[in-house]
């Protein structure tokens, strides 16, 4: 042995398994980074904010080749003492920013000491993605002023973050100058600094302080959905929804669009409604999570390019005809406050991408959260809104389109319509002999309307059960639920005394004709895809399903009414909210901020108004389930068979 | 002679006497650049802006060794002679970017042609500053949109600003974003655009288009001044003028420190007056230029530390106390509606850098304007304002101090005290026998009151004929013009029955005492930095007086009160109003911008308040003119004639 090697010790870092040798004397918080573990520390090795605690394994570990005991650390210091005291922290738990290597260590990482954890995207991939935001918090001691320096107090704390932390060329925000001075005299010199992409300061506040918060917002055309989320562990603090308020100007993309042609205001009235709806909804979770809306620094913002040019107060009317020029079609940084979010006054907001005229940043969303470009598969995804969107490729090429289905699905525009909250029917069985409809409630209790999962299965069982033709049209006699309606005929599915506001909730025949509208619109939309690439739907190998509706849709049911392809029940998954969680990864890691530019660039755009094919596919498609019944072997089957199978229920 | 040579053509540029030789066929802006000549194009060679223009000389040159003509470049085309006969230009002129050399040329550049404009800073050294400004225009082309091409607006637009302009990496505010649409409308795909230090966009308008404005501050303590600014010639359109709303919360800075330790909201209420005032004067320049504030695309702000902090709403709190830490003392950049500044909503705001605890951005001003750093002889630079800055120093070493003088000299604090604006009296003459006055008011006509020159005037005459002594206690039996009033003997400068506002007005045994603490707080000031490094105040070689009475000030008087030190009248110079000089300079300079840092970082700064020998200067200062009447020589033999030489006017 030479004595050179008398100076390394081996250190094995668990669960990474990362091995190697370091100087004897190395600092364990310096021996994990040279060894590949990067550990969390937001003090930067100044005993503070406890973040870098390792756990020494005490033995011989033949596998690794070494003997681990507690004395193979520099013994604790008071500071360190107190810290694992104050915190009662478990024996053998040590900072790893104050005890150097004395000897040869297997130490276990807790997964809260890990700088970058691991976050899984909860969709039908189940994609892990590091946490990395674009705003982080960093504890930095700042030297005091003298009389005999003239150097100010944010070029000594500039001084300071560079030193401790190699932040360089910072700037800094109007509202974390403000607090400076006061956060340095109460934190004796200590402070703890909230800096966006390394570049600028948008918060400081003194001493060593926890909380630095995000929100990722869906602006979908019928409903904002909004999840506020802690930007170091990537937790879900609370989610809010609620029904985007432009509604009141038109129910659609392109009535939306109209309404700003006949009205010169129409842009800062609609930009005005969906920000005070997004602060509500801030403010929501905020409370929800015991949080301040001060303490959210970072927002990511995603809708279809209509939503998004409102968003941003810019007006929509060149989406409403050819060429279908987006204002622009990159993502945007900008700070929350020029858009009017009420968060930190520094807090920043990113607009994800746009792709083409109808196709926006949630489709690129769901390419972060899915990921097609990655994939071997032949994939069709399909974000199921008022705007449906919906790609088609693999790893190779991908083709993307959009098509108008108006809100039925998300139980808009329907008589007896509701969102997919408590009190929303989300599935319905009706006995083929009776007529008599069966259905489940979200959280139990007496109905209040049909959610678009709801009303997907009780179209598809009305038209099963013959109480509904392929055309949608309702027989009259077939039962006393149907009646002639003020808006024509109508099924009852829950009578007045069964319901929670005591009115029946109905179907009628209007509502049959959006939903059967909406439908074809998306099923053409996956005919004129596949077609525009040479291919059969039948060769598609995966079918991803998103949409608010997503995590309740019964498949079998929406191929019965023809929204689905009919392929074997393997092929399909849900995806629940792609949009939001594309906007919560973005919110949550730099890199895919990154990758979503990539996935925009690589999607290719198929306008469908410039294409006549769509209108005979849509025209095709508007029967249960389609004017072709080869098309549906399963459905042709079970409506050959005289009559459908069923949910045996009694009523 | 080679054929090579047959291919090159002689051009010659006047004034600048630049000569070379380019292909046959070099577009003329083109070849201008060649040889280094920079003509000015804000359509980039598009025939559009008409500002590349040169005069064609015809004749044969010696000196140039060529023969000129008009039949040496290509014909017009249409475009040109159109621009030309519609802006009824004289012959001889042609659009440089619109012909090519196809023969000798000596061209006439004429000044408006020339890409960098000098604009003479009009202070004692007469310095001539390039005209670069932070925000120029640029006019551009931008390719339509496509049904093919999903590409937006803005990013066509940022592509045709890298082809045709070299400008890359832009962001673009959102207000420009949202009129960008409209204006590629208007435009027909052509657009001026407005860039910030060629990295934002903040402002977009249809076709060509000209007009782009700043705003150059002076916050002082009790004036704020701003000029309007063209920022393509540097031309001052409109100056405004009005008192510091802030004088209600404090005369001096210290007791606006001291108004907001009492008062929790004191930082944001005199945030907001500034802020107001501004604004205020603003509107007010703009309406005198015939500009919209929305035009109004930067502006670079100036004060003193206090001053500063209060401008960006930071507690100058701890400027009231050692060790005077600034919160910040670099330069700041942000946007003026973030200080609550209504200009155009992207308009951008320069704040200039500190020194130290009570000196400022206005003394960083001051240095910009006279550079005494690049000077061989010693200067001593004296701003005089509420909060005098004084500077000592030449190329090799600068140093620097901050005394607070109160606001006499700007007439406030001082019972018929006013800003020098028209109806002040400026001048004061005594008659030695008599004791009857004759005095200069500013504008003629009756008087309104004192400006700062008039009292310093005053206050010597009453002082050299005997109506006040050296304490300046003011003799009761001289005179019916020396009468006790309601704030102790004052002096009646004028009569009611000849006054503007049918009152008298008067200078009182307070306002005397006022002024003889303004000037020995400044006069100690000077004795206590020339002592610091060692030296005595006669071996200052020149002395230059700013601050906005600069103009006005009476040498010979000011020598007489003690405010200014004795020394040869060819040693003093006036500036002016160097700190709104030095906002000026920086506004139409990306280069003075630079320069005020180096020269903010070559300052030494002296802290007064922890210097006991300045407290003793000050009170041997208390004299009229010192109580060493030995550093007075010239004042001396005056008072030991036994009677002032005087101005002899009949009454």
């Amino acid at each position: 042995m030479s004595p050179s090697d008398n100076d390394l010790v081996t250190i094995a870092l668990m669960p990474s398994g990362r091995r190697g040798q370091v100087p004897r004397g190395t600092n364990l918080l310096e021996a994990a980074r040279r060894l590949g573990v990067e550990l969390e520390s937001i003090c930067a090795g100044r005993q503070t904010c406890g973040k870098c605690q390792v756990v020494v394994e005490t033995g011989h570990f033949p596998k690794h080749g070494l003997t681990s005991a507690a004395d193979h650390l520099t013994p604790m210091d008071g500071r360190e003492a107190k810290y694992l005291l104050d915190h009662q922290l478990a024996a053998g738990r040590r900072l790893a920013c104050a005890c150097e290597a004395t000897g040869d260590l297997l130490l276990l990482v807790p997964e809260e000491s890990q700088a970058r954890k691991q976050i899984i995207a909860k969709a039908a991939t189940d994609r892990a993605i590091d946490v990395q935001p674009a705003v982080r918090q960093v504890y930095v001691e700042v030297a005091p002023a003298t009389l005999d320096s003239h150097v100010g107090d944010w070029e000594r704390l500039q001084a300071a973050l560079a030193e401790q932390h190699g932040l360089r060329d910072l700037t800094i925000d109007l509202s974390a100058l403000a607090a400076l001075q006061p956060a340095l005299a109460q934190g004796r010199h200590a402070v703890t600094v909230a800096v966006w992409h390394d570049r600028a300061v948008l918060r400081v506040q003194p001493g060593y302080s926890e909380g630095a918060y995000g929100l990722a917002a869906d602006i979908g055309s019928t409903t904002i959905v909004v999840h506020l989320c802690d930007l170091r562990t990537g937790a879900v603090l609370a989610t809010e929804a609620s029904m985007n308020p432009q509604v009141r100007f038109g129910e659609d993309l392109m009535s939306r669009v109209s309404y700003v042609m006949m009205h010169p205001d129409g842009t800062e009235k609609m930009h005005r409604a969906v920000i005070t709806t997004l602060n509500d909804l801030a403010r929501k979770a905020a409370q929800a999570a015991g949080v301040k809306t001060d303490d959210v620094l970072d927002a990511v913002l995603v809708g279809n390019p209509v939503m998004h040019h409102l968003l941003l107060g810019l007006s929509p009317v060149e989406l409403g005809g050819a060429p279908f020029a987006l204002a622009l079609n990159s993502a945007l940084d900008l700070k929350a406050a020029e858009l009017g979010l009420r968060l930190n006054p520094a807090a920043r907001a990113h607009v994800l991408p746009c792709i083409a005229g109808h196709v926006g940043a949630d489709n690129v969303a769901v390419q972060l959260a899915e990921a097609p470009h990655q994939q071997d598969d032949l994939m069709l995804i399909v974000d199921v809104g008022t705007n449906g969107e919906i790609v088609l490729g693999n790893r190779d090429w991908l083709m993307t389109c959009a098509c108008s289905a108006g809100p039925a699905f998300e139980g808009a525009g329907v008589v007896s319509g509701m969102r997919a909250t408590r009190g929303a029917i989300e599935e319905v069985w009706i006995n083929s002999r009776t007529h008599e409809p069966t259905y489940r409630v979200i959280g139990g209790g007496p109905p209040r309307g049909l959610c678009g999962s709801g009303l997907i299965s009780l179209l598809a069982e009305l038209f099963i059960t013959g109480v509904a033709d392929k055309g949608g049209n309702l027989d009259l006699g077939v039962s006393p639920r149907v009646r002639a309606g003020e808006h024509g005929p109508e099924y009852v599915v829950a009578w007045a005394s069964e319901t929670a506001h005591g009115r029946d909730i109905v179907i009628s025949k209007v509502d049959i004709d959006n939903l059967m509208r909406a439908k074809a619109a998306i099923y053409a939309g996956f005919n004129v895809l596949a077609q525009s690439v040479g291919l059969e739907l039948s060769q598609v190998e995966r079918l991803l399903i998103g949409g608010s509706f997503g995590k309740y849709i019964n498949v079998e049911k929406a191929v019965q009414i023809g929204l689905l392809p009919d392929m074997p029940w393997d092929h399909f998954q849900f995806l629940g909210n792609t949009s939001a969680m594309g906007a919560y990864l973005a919110l949550l890691s730099r890199d895919a901020r990154v990758a979503v530019r990539a996935a925009a660039e690589k999607m290719t755009y198929l306008e469908l108004s410039a294409d006549n094919t769509f209108y005979d596919a849509f025209t095709s498609a508007l029967f249960l389930p389609h004017t072709d019944l080869d098309r549906f072997p399963s459905v042709a089957a079970l409506v050959g068979a005289g009559r459908a199978p069923q949910t045996e229920i009694a009523p």
